[in-house]
């Protein structure tokens, strides 16, 4: 029925707009503005974050880790493999070396998008690594330094051989270098590439397969279509979404068709399965088509799989919990200790969601983005911004590895420390970019209302935010001309207790769909303080693994307990009542959290009765902070006393 | 300071003693029963069940089980590779076939020594077999279908590959049969194969090991030792047991040395490690060792093994919960739904208990047994008799079959229904030997006591047990002639209410470690009733698995919850209380158990308050009648609401 209405309203418009203006003032863009209701991106390099924790965490990432993650792909030969004589053995991961590459170039044009003055040595870089792209290129266009390697190996043969994925990233970091810098040379090479892949699958269609093995060219296409405004790459985004699952396809031999997403057609999946980069990308590209072709029922499946991907998710926001082709399992299906939940899988997940609040003002998207960015993705960087972490997990248990004390071989676990680089080094650069563009998360707008999203110290042409969010529980914004009638603040949904007030008198406003809309003037002054007592949550009951156990939250800040300040986990018991007490933590800005648990014990294996407890105050640290001070056990899920 | 006065003692009584009687009079065996306070089995041939729960069992045992256990050997190959002709392919298992079919024999020489007359047909049976392996002997006493078929390969070379463990069964049968019989040709077969081991490896020391990789010959040459009273056999024990840990041996490359315990000497064990069948059969061989030889360092290192285990067993008894190798985790690593738990295991540990019971009125040793025998063993069997269980899983939930939905390879899980045959059949016919000799565990005896375990109706020279326990709450003891001053009984620990009368006047007395043991007349009568309200019991705070669950019990019987009787279980929870509702059910004597439970749902993956739940009954049925009405999903342990 409801579909029926909205069919019917959209046709009653369609006749008054042509009626009213003719036809010819009838564009689809129009058409698509209206029926969608849709917003844009304020993007990160028209806000400037001002001090406060994002600021600080992205000058890390400037300073340290982009350069660290050059240092290491250097001497992992990631950028010299592009030169055409390069002979040295690479690693089994070498197929998508480009796509490091090119992440990390992303990342690095973000920076000099913001702060080119201060970063000339980069752009140096920078431009040594694009001219090694370009000339690695092939007269036609081809450029793909694995298969270039191997002269003998046909293209556009191998599906799973991420040949159309490094593709895209290449698009990406193209389009970010030409918008930072306003040199073309990556996006004339991207561009000179991206027409021979149109010829070979959309023209000639002579490839051995119709789509990639590895999601990503879809959203980089769609991103060129945003950037250069033509139309073919509109085109062939479209191409390789319309042909998803339409089409017999090959995939690994252990996966089945669902693992790489060419089960059925983009407009009938219902559940997010397979690979969770994979899909996640997928679904980007799904909702760039939403917001560009106005498809409704792409936007249906969209929404039916951030549902679906909602129930897959740990609370660090980290999802693909099988580390079995890293791939999402049933809903509620997250173990703790075997968590796989890959850096780039939360990452896509926060680019999915980005993409969705441009077609919808629902909280629940930005809320994701917000337990991603202060949790999963905080989580996977190192406190002096060195290392990473691939896997994320939400338990560390030594005995884990020697419960088999008589079985030579080790269970399979996550790494328990970060890394400098990985053999499949996707995590770092993805990090990179992502941490280098946060500012890209905080607001949308249309043109009557501006959405405040994330609450990071900030300013541009129109607003001012000020606030210390997350350790601070204070928001404040200012607004400089604002030329739009509307202003909306997102209330988070752990949040309790929020308290707004608008040029000093208090709104007693109920959220709808998790944000607040006043109407203001131009130079209001928003006040939001949100409740920052900690608290316990709780899994769905259908998540075996949490029955009866609580996570601490402060804020969006998911807590864990480390051995270091706690000594052995296994025996410890959360109790769920207060008072917490915030300790000055030397880890990061946020506070340790101490709280009354119990410590139990029992002399026999089974007993009736209650076991033997004491009193013990249990030390929290955010998650993002753990493992910084050598090998610990660490636990998020407490078990309830 | 313990040991020391322990050792004081003896010195004066051993010089008292030899002052008093003279040094002829001194028999090492009069010592050992001084200084040990040893008991003897009451043999289960001395004592016939008479109607009730076993003796019903052992008659589904005698008519069903074991005729079928011989018709899936017969048509596996495993009696008839005894002929030296035999030339169809085997399994990869066929190097311990030897075993499974004396393990076969062993069974029916119980059935037949308690009714011969009824069993005609399956004498007959024994006797073919037995002339088979008369005829497989070679001259010089060796026998091993497996090696004897392969004659290029060299014997007492290859380690892991059980020829004395097979030789151990052969010599558990040949007793067991000439009991039963009186027949002595398998006898003769055994002592002319313990020969030729004792030459091999105690004469001219000239094969490639000094142990056995798979343990089992020491329990057996002492079983030897107490049927024909020749020490040469106890010498043979002895010698693998002292050399066990005391030479470099080779084990499975996956392995280390503790896997077949032939790490450390074996009065120097501290913890139960590795393979758990393996090493219950060696605590066998030691108990049996401080049994005869009254070594106190064994008899130490069979109780620190014991507790051990404990620490490590299920609470259906079983144990080794790890199918990597078979093998004995850390203490509490009890996970449910992949317990490997295995059949055997569990055995293995009663006959290790039943040991212990000889050297020690110790009521742990008999609630273990109990724990087993009316949970992990009456489990493994079908309802029907035909089928059996291998490993013995304390959850089944068929969603852990298909989590990962897009990867082909299914996770390695227990099977969920009984089989009737495996490739390696060891489970069977240890399960029909030890239902066929359950009335060894009754009862142990000195000069001047009757000790009474376990509560089986039945009936000897001196003593009358009625009782319908476990389904009743009563047991009534009759002297009959009782020549003896002392009678105790166990109490068992998981009864919290016991009422003890003796020939009619109420008995107030503490058990003590235990037993409660009382001055009796020849004549007399005591009753028992043990409280049979079911109750929730709780596992040690240190198994992470069972945090905050419970498990039900009635009396000594485990129960679960099957999908069939309950739906969906996954949503389902415990609340700790009653009352308990007892039904009629038509899968055995015991009652279905009805208590209210609840029913969980929640509409966020996270949250902050409590979650849905409405009351729902949940039914629970013994877990030893699980799997007997189709697949169905199945868990002991709920977690609490």
């Amino acid at each position: 029925m409801k579909h029926f209405f909205t069919s019917l309203w959209e046709v009653i418009f369609l006749f008054s707009f042509v009626f009213a203006f003719g036809i010819d003032s009838f564009t689809h863009e129009w058409y698509i503005l209206f029926i969608m209701n849709t917003y844009i991106c304020v993007p990160f390099y028209k806000t400037s974050l001002t001090d406060g924790f994002w600021k600080d965490r992205q000058k890390l990432n400037a300073d340290v880790s982009i350069p660290n993650v050059y240092k290491r792909f250097k001497e992992t030969d990631r950028i010299d493999c592009l030169y055409p004589k390069w002979k040295r053995p690479l690693s089994r991961s070498d197929r998508f070396y480009d796509s490091d590459t090119a992440k990390w170039l992303e990342a690095a044009a973000y920076v000099l998008h913001t702060n080119r003055a201060d970063y000339p040595e980069l752009e140096k870089l920078c431009d040594e690594v694009i001219a090694l792209f370009k000339k690695r290129q092939q007269v036609n266009g081809y450029l793909n330094s694995y298969f270039q390697r191997r002269p003998f190996l046909p293209k556009f043969y191998f599906r799973p051989d991420h040949e159309l994925y490094c593709a895209g990233h290449i698009m990406e970091a193209a389009v970010a270098y030409y918008q930072a810098t306003g040199k073309d040379a990556l996006l004339n090479v991207a561009e000179k590439y991206a027409d021979h892949i149109r010829k070979r699958f959309m023209i000639k269609k002579n490839t051995a397969f119709s789509t990639p093995g590895h999601e990503e060219i879809e959203l980089a296409l769609y991103r060129m279509y945003d950037a250069t405004g033509k139309e073919k790459y509109k085109d062939m985004a479209e191409f390789f979404l319309n042909m998803r699952g339409t089409v017999k396809e090959k995939t690994y031999r252990m996966f089945n068709d669902a693992y790489d997403q060419h089960e059925v057609p983009v407009r009938e999946l219902t559940s997010a399965e397979g690979h969770a980069v994979r899909a996640m990308y997928l679904y980007c590209g799904m909702a760039d088509m939403a917001r560009v072709s106005g498809d409704k029922e792409v936007l249906s499946a969209c929404k039916r799989l951030f549902e679906d991907a909602c129930k897959k998710m740990y609370v660090t926001g980290g999802i693909g919990s099988d580390h079995n082709g890293e791939c999402f399992t049933i809903p509620y299906d997250l173990p703790n200790n075997v968590a796989y939940s890959e850096s780039c899988a939360a990452i896509s997940f926060m680019m999915f969601c980005k993409r969705m609040l441009l077609l919808e003002k629902d909280g629940r998207y930005a809320d994701v983005i917000e337990r991603i960015m202060y949790n999963n993705l905080l989580s996977s960087t190192s406190l002096d911004g060195k290392a990473f972490f691939y896997e994320n997990p939400l338990e560390i248990c030594k005995t884990d590895l020697t419960r088999s004390r008589t079985i030579r071989k080790k269970p399979r676990l996550p790494q328990w420390q970060r890394q400098e680089v990985f053999g499949c080094s996707c995590c770092p650069p993805n990090i990179n970019r992502t941490v280098a563009s946060i500012g890209d998360y905080i607001f949308t707008e249309n043109e009557n209302e501006i959405v405040l999203h994330q609450f990071i110290a900030c300013e541009n042409d129109a607003l001012c935010v000020k606030t210390d969010y997350p350790v601070g529980d204070k928001i404040v914004v200012r607004g400089k001309n604002y030329g739009k009638d509307l202003f909306s603040v997102r209330i988070p949904a752990w949040c309790k207790k929020a308290t707004l007030s608008l040029n000093g008198n208090l709104v007693d406003a109920e959220p709808k769909n998790g944000y607040v809309t006043l109407k203001v003037d131009s130079g209001f002054i928003l006040e939001l303080t949100l409740d920052m007592t900690p608290f316990f949550v709780k899994t769905h009951p259908l998540c075996k693994e949490n029955r009866n156990k609580v996570a601490l939250q402060r804020g969006p800040v998911v807590y864990c307990l480390e051995e270091k300040d706690n000594g052995d986990l296994a025996p410890l018991a959360a109790v769920c009542s207060g008072p917490f007490t915030e300790v000055k933590s030397d880890l990061s800005p946020l506070p340790f959290i101490d709280v009354v648990g119990k410590e139990l014990t029992a002399d026999a294996t089974y007993y009736q009765n209650e076991c033997s407890a004491k009193e013990k105050t249990l030390r929290f640290t955010p998650y993002f902070t753990f493992a910084n001070r050598g090998e610990s056990d660490m636990k998020v899920w407490i078990p309830l006393a």
